[in-house]
């Protein structure tokens, strides 16, 4: 088994914490991301989608997607459990872990990836190059302070995004919230519940993977 | 248990087709969404994001993300699997849903929301007036494209999305087809391997869902 990564890059960052919260250790295949080695022919053999990370497991299955390979690990590795371990805690932190996928994360990609110099034409991850849309960086830093807002409504009385316990959830708001940082955008000072959550969750170990 | 839903609309459907798939039924409760009822205050306080579907459990738990209302069915009742049934599986089908879910079904979002003149100032779902970005409406269609292209090739001698089985991944690529007639896009002519998918999947009765 082995893990496509890219130290630094945000979406493998998702796994590497899950693991270490695990406790499991994947041996790693870096993948130079700053110089475009995933839009070279021999890594569009490993993922098409031409992104990090995969998972490669041992008969040659790849999963070329962050949440499936937490999916993975969760279903092999049940415990301490990050995505739940009824019905309905599962379904409260999978729908938790996919706003702030899609409220933080992909509005921290769209702001950076439509703005930095250095990915014109390539305003979306993947092997097709498509432009900058300026006004799709505006709206994407918009979206990350509005989620900030939420978070900061959320974590009020709270421990982590989902209640008491650690999840997924957290990880996804923890990389959100770093990543944010390429953008120049840090949690507001006025936020004291999302800077007290931001300070407990950077503090675990699994923070620095 | 009640689910809050609108007939007619993509996102909720993905839930009808796989509580059809599982023979789960649950009481609905249609919300009016071309009138804009997911705006007013009364369903602000059901959902603070405005959108359907919303499941409500009996103690008043609400979870309001399609795939998490997924997963708490394919929980608390397990078969048919739609989710995979091994570690591996599950991993597979997680991603084959994700993809289809970014490259194709948010691709349609994009394009719809973006160029619809009814939507102005809603170029995203939820309680934030967006206003529409016309280059994001182009991008949207370019992508939905290159996605029948994508599950052309995949579908090359397979019967489902995942394989041998049907899954939730067939159920979003499902939904995108049928969703992209909205913006005047279907499955090419030549795509032989994506009709012949469409046709047997639409065939099932859930497909009315």
């Amino acid at each position: 088994m082995k893990l496509y990564d890219c130290a630094g890059a945000p979406s493998p960052r998702r796994v590497r914490i899950f693991l270490a919260e695990k406790g499991i250790a994947v041996p790693t295949v870096q993948v130079d991301l700053r110089n475009g080695e995933q839009l070279t022919e021999s890594f569009r053999r490993i993922n098409p989608d031409c992104t990090v990370p995969v998972l490669e497991l041992d008969d040659g299955t790849r999963i070329a997607d962050a949440i499936a390979i937490c999916v993975y690990f969760e279903a092999v590795r049940p415990a301490p459990p990050l995505m739940g371990s009824d019905p309905q805690d599962k379904a409260i932190i999978t729908a938790a872990q996919r706003r702030a996928e899609r409220d933080g994360f992909y509005a921290v990609v769209e702001a950076f990836r439509n703005f930095t110099p250095g990915l014109k034409g390539r305003s979306l991850p993947g092997p097709d190059g498509y432009e900058q849309i300026p006004a799709l960086a505006e709206r994407g830093r918009a979206r990350v302070l509005r989620f900030f807002e939420t978070m900061e409504a959320e974590l009020a009385g709270r421990a982590f995004v989902c209640g008491p316990g650690y999840s997924i959830a957290d990880i996804t708001t923890l990389v959100t919230v770093d990543f944010a940082k390429r953008i120049k955008l840090t949690i507001p000072e006025a936020s004291v519940n999302l800077r007290r959550w931001y300070d407990a969750v950077s503090a675990r170990p699994s923070a620095k993977a």
